[in-house]
């Protein structure tokens, strides 16, 4: 069967964590254990993963020595990709052995340079700040502060992916037994100037998004969103609280869910199936394969 | 003609330049415009590319924030092959047009833990220090720097590149005419521990002994590489300077050249001609076709 993993920014780096690298490294230990277990099941696997507070931490860095030399999110999303992406491989290969190949793709993704998400950022990236704090950095920075519940937090515009250039090549991956690790990030969003150039916009792309869009252009069975909580929940945080275990796309779409969370996990899961016809799945980080026997997480099937 | 081109990292950051993401993708596109011209051409490109200055302004900001959340060094090379990858595949991309496609791989190159460089740092990175400062850096953060002319910079250990796990990766991709940019900075170091398992290590490798040896790899006719001197020349810099055409690896071992810029690249064009039987050529950025040719730079050829 062929598979997409798509792992959270947040799951690979537990909140309130500190972003050091061993943090990372453990977590992504985690994932890769969960996700070895479905190479060794003999699926085709590919790898898709966030990068919410990893490309927060590297534009304050890379704004560190002055506004002026700060690179653009394009650039920092490429950086996080290698970083990520390389982490991930390494555990990835080290839970496999030495027989399996695994391979990291830099991803551009295609938006579309009209799509109104530019004049309306909402993804929120990096840490959250007191409201005083976070005014004086968008003065300064030039960034869109929202709030986020008591404290505020930087957004940036999240486009829909429209195209992935690199599909053919992670097919031929496939084809090959590799296993592919690319997208990171939602992809490194570009947009196609009129002359057929690419170039980079100020943009991050939800991962769920372009997970979702790659799953259909790759001809995937199954999309997996692992994440930090176990299920997709109904009236989460109140009393009446209900884990949600196999549900079908019309079900799931008669609720609302966190925007910025949930939300895009439930939107490309029911995309991806009623589009393909396959499975979607949404739980843990450890529980890959139990999500796609229907053992654990939510399953998102029919229609 | 199987050519690999190895960009110095110097030539995608002119000297003195600061590191701004315009000024980057300036020398990036002179690059791809040289390179397009070899695919053009019915040649299968390999792209290597260096990470000495990128590599340095990323640990500069990665520590900006306090040392104990600075990244380590396999960490900020996988960072540099995103970012530098990222910059080259769309210009490259762009200067070909739509037909031809390019992949950017995240490479891992092994090195030995027993390699006498881990106790003898060699490799510059980063911006040059008054000696003061560099003392003071060097306390603060457990750096070691050395002098590079009147100045003080930072140095790293830079072992030999012993084995590149993802080169049937690389070939199968070549041989399904896509152009590899791969390997960059070096390759992000690691080492193979006993169990089989691999772990990143706090070095940098050099760029041009990392393309010598993907060079035999993947069976390479030609080794080009590309920096922002025209050719290789004995005594560089005297009344006596006199530049090299055609020669061969006999010829130039009999020359000392600058350690740490013109010396890995002699060493690793002599490595591969006598090794491989190939070509191998030194000179400028735009002058890719006509060093293949014997109409620029350096060509070193025979025994």
């Amino acid at each position: 069967m062929k598979v997409i993993v798509a792992l959270g920014g947040n799951a690979l780096l537990r909140r309130g964590e500190p972003m050091t690298s061993a943090n990372q490294r453990e977590n992504v230990k985690r994932a890769a254990a969960s996700i070895a277990k479905l190479v060794a099941s003999g699926h085709q696997v590919t790898v898709t993963h966030g990068n919410g507070p990893q490309i927060g931490l590297l534009a304050l860095q890379s704004a560190a020595y002055g506004v002026d030399s700060a690179f653009p999110l394009d650039l920092l999303g490429a950086e996080t990709e290698g970083m990520i992406g390389y982490l991930i491989e390494q555990e990835l290969e080290n839970a496999l052995g030495q027989g399996h190949q695994v391979a990291t793709l830099l991803t551009q993704v295609e938006v579309d340079a009209r799509d109104p998400a530019f004049n309306n950022p909402t993804k929120p990236v990096g840490p959250v700040y007191e409201e005083t704090e976070a005014r004086k950095l968008a003065r300064e920075r030039g960034w869109v502060v929202k709030a986020d519940g008591a404290k505020f937090r930087r957004v940036v515009p999240s486009p829909k992916p429209v195209h992935i250039p690199d599909t053919a090549i992670i097919k031929l991956l496939l084809d090959h037994d590799v296993t592919v690790i690319c997208a990171g990030g939602g992809g490194i969003p570009v947009v196609r100037r009129d002359d057929g150039s690419l170039v980079g916009v100020e943009a991050v792309i939800d991962k769920d998004a372009a997970s979702s869009l790659l799953a259909s252009d790759i001809e995937t069975d199954a999309l997996l969103m692992l994440t930090d909580v176990d299920r997709v929940y109904l009236n989460w945080d109140t009393p009446e609280q209900e884990g949600l275990g196999k549900v079908s796309p019309g079900e799931l779409r008669q609720h609302e869910f966190a925007a910025g969370s949930m939300q895009p996990k439930v939107d490309a899961a029911c995309r991806f199936v009623m589009q393909t016809g396959g499975v979607a799945g949404i739980g843990r980080l450890e529980d890959a394969s139990a999500i796609l026997d229907g053992r654990a997480g939510t399953r998102v099937s029919g229609s």
